[in-house]
């Protein structure tokens, strides 16, 4: 289950030519993590690093070229990518911008057009003096957000058993949780034992964990863990970005602590019963603002006051989101072979929020989840 | 040892100011997660998230003001900051582009000059499309790489104190090595291990973590684990970036199994002593480059055949590498307070790199190891 076979990344790297003709766009420019490892497989933790830019060239036919640093050699020349053009960095006064420049005109020619993704959840990885030198030297780029964003969006099988097998892993670590955690821990060592179950379970890793509790209610969903103790009564969430073999789970799940007030139960019913409203209006042709509206019309009916997420679940994949979201103007056709969270989310009260999330595929005949249903009412530790 | 005090902010404001007034600049705009998090302490793994830009101004006098999407407004006022402006996102029509344009136009006045880091290490995070509309709207920015670098290059006691405290839990996690892996495993297995260690330890989080095995030596220093069985007479590196409070420590260890080749111990030895003679070379005074040539001497007497990292250390952080860079022609002047590696590197056989690190901060006396010091010779598991 690790990695891919060569014929993942022809596959994908063909699907880009097509697009690519299409616009007639000759060389396609990629910068950041996600990127470069869709069509390379280069896959590393060495991007935490801001010093040295990577980039990787798709050009009209054959397979992609790797502009990078000379200390990624050995990794890049362990995928498919046959030439491997490297640079010693860090070297501020030319940090690959000369071998870029290079590669372009010679792969797109002195006047082919080159596209860059330059639109909405992008942005370019080099700095932006080095950008613009580049783009004075090529005379500019042509946005290439919707061929990136249409390739990323659509999965194969083998990477949605990836996504189903960390959702599997979170779900076993999620439902060991009220063995872990209890009254009177912290909220930095519940973190820790959740994080540590995850990874127990066989996550490689947990990059994203947030979570909270509070006294009949939970205001700020997006919180890193204090020392408050958690006490009778607390409501705690956990919401976890969690990775096998570079792919994500996003999804959480609520609880109460010994007893819960009858309003609390109520609204996380009603998310429970949005997502199922998301479930249902989930299909290949259905579109991301029609399941949007699905979902609002269950959490309005109980009396939302409105959620600041701005969106009611988004796409999944190398990035624990991704295009496209789930909101009143979004509009993208839903397709066979998406993978997507559902995550509705309301105040219940002033200062008392309330989100539920799963994430699912979508088949020719519907939506199947990845993730394990949450249980319809709020679960009691 | 959680957090800082509105104090250590109102420091690294005063100090970004002062620097602002000599270089007649009226607002820095920052937006990635360590500058957000530098002048704000807007801490959250969200930014694993691309969907939502984020922005932080510092005005000339005052406090800085977060320019955020609503998802963020409750954790971003329980910081220092009291000026939050926010709007509902995702909106990709208008993803804070004109909220951020007014209020860069009200911090800066209309003629203003806005600061924005533009130079080596720095990237904007944000769709470039509407990076050109923000800067085609204000009249362009200036480079303010060197305000930002300066400020971040030298650390606050408080800041230290949190580099040394996970220093020393990744110190004993690597103590505990021996006794966690042994011949027979896979190297994912010895992975995994080790990742819990190191958070049993203490650590919040392990973001980076890289290493090999390899028979009598190892050609690729930055690879994630395979299902490679460790056999005797393998070599282990090790190199992980774990952090305590959003500080990092960034060093490796290595590791022989049941035996080792005299060419492989003697290669130890070299980068052991290279990074004694580095050690002695730091001081307030010295420069990247006289630590780098005390480094290189070392490497050369021993035969090295040369490195494909490019330098032999950096400065460290929020950021598993930061500003500056031990390299031939860097030239940073180095300041007491400083945070740094020492990270010499061979080639001691074609396809045999050896590479130690430690982390050291810089006393007006010389170096202090904050990292426990690797032993002498090559340790046998």
């Amino acid at each position: 289950m690790r990695g891919f076979p060569d014929t993942e990344f022809e596959r994908r790297t063909q699907r880009c030519q097509t697009l690519m003709a299409e616009r007639d766009i000759d060389a396609i420019l990629v910068c950041t993590e996600p990127e470069v490892r869709y069509f390379t497989g280069f896959h590393t933790p060495f991007w935490q690093s801001p010093t040295r830019p990577w980039f990787t060239v798709v050009p009209s036919t054959g397979k992609p070229i790797a502009v990078i640093p000379g200390i990624g050699a050995a990794s890049m020349s362990a995928t498919w990518i046959d030439d491997v053009r490297t640079w010693s960095s860090p070297h501020p006064e030319d940090d690959g911008v000369s071998l870029l420049t290079d590669c372009l005109r010679e792969v797109a020619g002195a006047d082919g057009r080159i596209g860059l993704p330059m639109g909405p959840e992008t942005h370019v990885r080099m700095p932006l003096d080095d950008l613009d030198r580049l783009r004075s030297s090529l005379n500019g780029f042509t946005d290439a957000t919707d061929i990136i964003r249409s390739l990323r969006m659509i999965k194969s099988e083998a990477e949605i058993n990836k996504h189903s097998h960390i959702c599997t892993i979170v779900s076993n670590a999620f439902d060991e949780l009220p063995n872990l955690v209890s009254t009177g821990m912290t909220e930095r060592q519940a973190f820790s034992a959740f994080r540590a179950e995850i990874l127990r379970q066989g996550a490689d890793e947990v990059p994203y964990l947030v979570g909270a509790t509070g006294p009949g209610g939970i205001g700020d969903i997006i919180r890193q863990p204090s020392d408050r103790l958690i006490e009778p009564g607390d409501l705690l969430i956990f919401d976890t970005g969690s990775t096998f073999d570079g792919y994500f789970s996003d999804f959480d799940r609520n609880f109460a602590f010994t007893h819960a007030a009858q309003d609390a139960k109520d609204a996380y019913r009603a998310v429970w019963d949005a997502t199922e409203a998301g479930f249902e209006a989930v299909r290949p042709g259905a579109t991301t603002t029609t399941v949007f509206e699905a979902m609002n019309t269950v959490l309005k009916a109980n009396g939302s006051l409105g959620n600041d997420v701005g969106r009611m679940g988004h796409g999944l994949g190398m990035q624990v989101t991704e295009w496209p979201s789930h909101t009143a103007s979004d509009n993208t056709v839903i397709e066979e072979n998406m993978v997507l969270t559902l995550e509705p989310g309301l105040l219940w009260a002033p200062g008392k929020a309330m989100v539920h999330e799963e994430n699912l595929v979508v088949r020719a005949d519907g939506a199947e989840f990845l993730s394990r249903r949450a249980a319809p009412e709020l679960p009691i530790i």
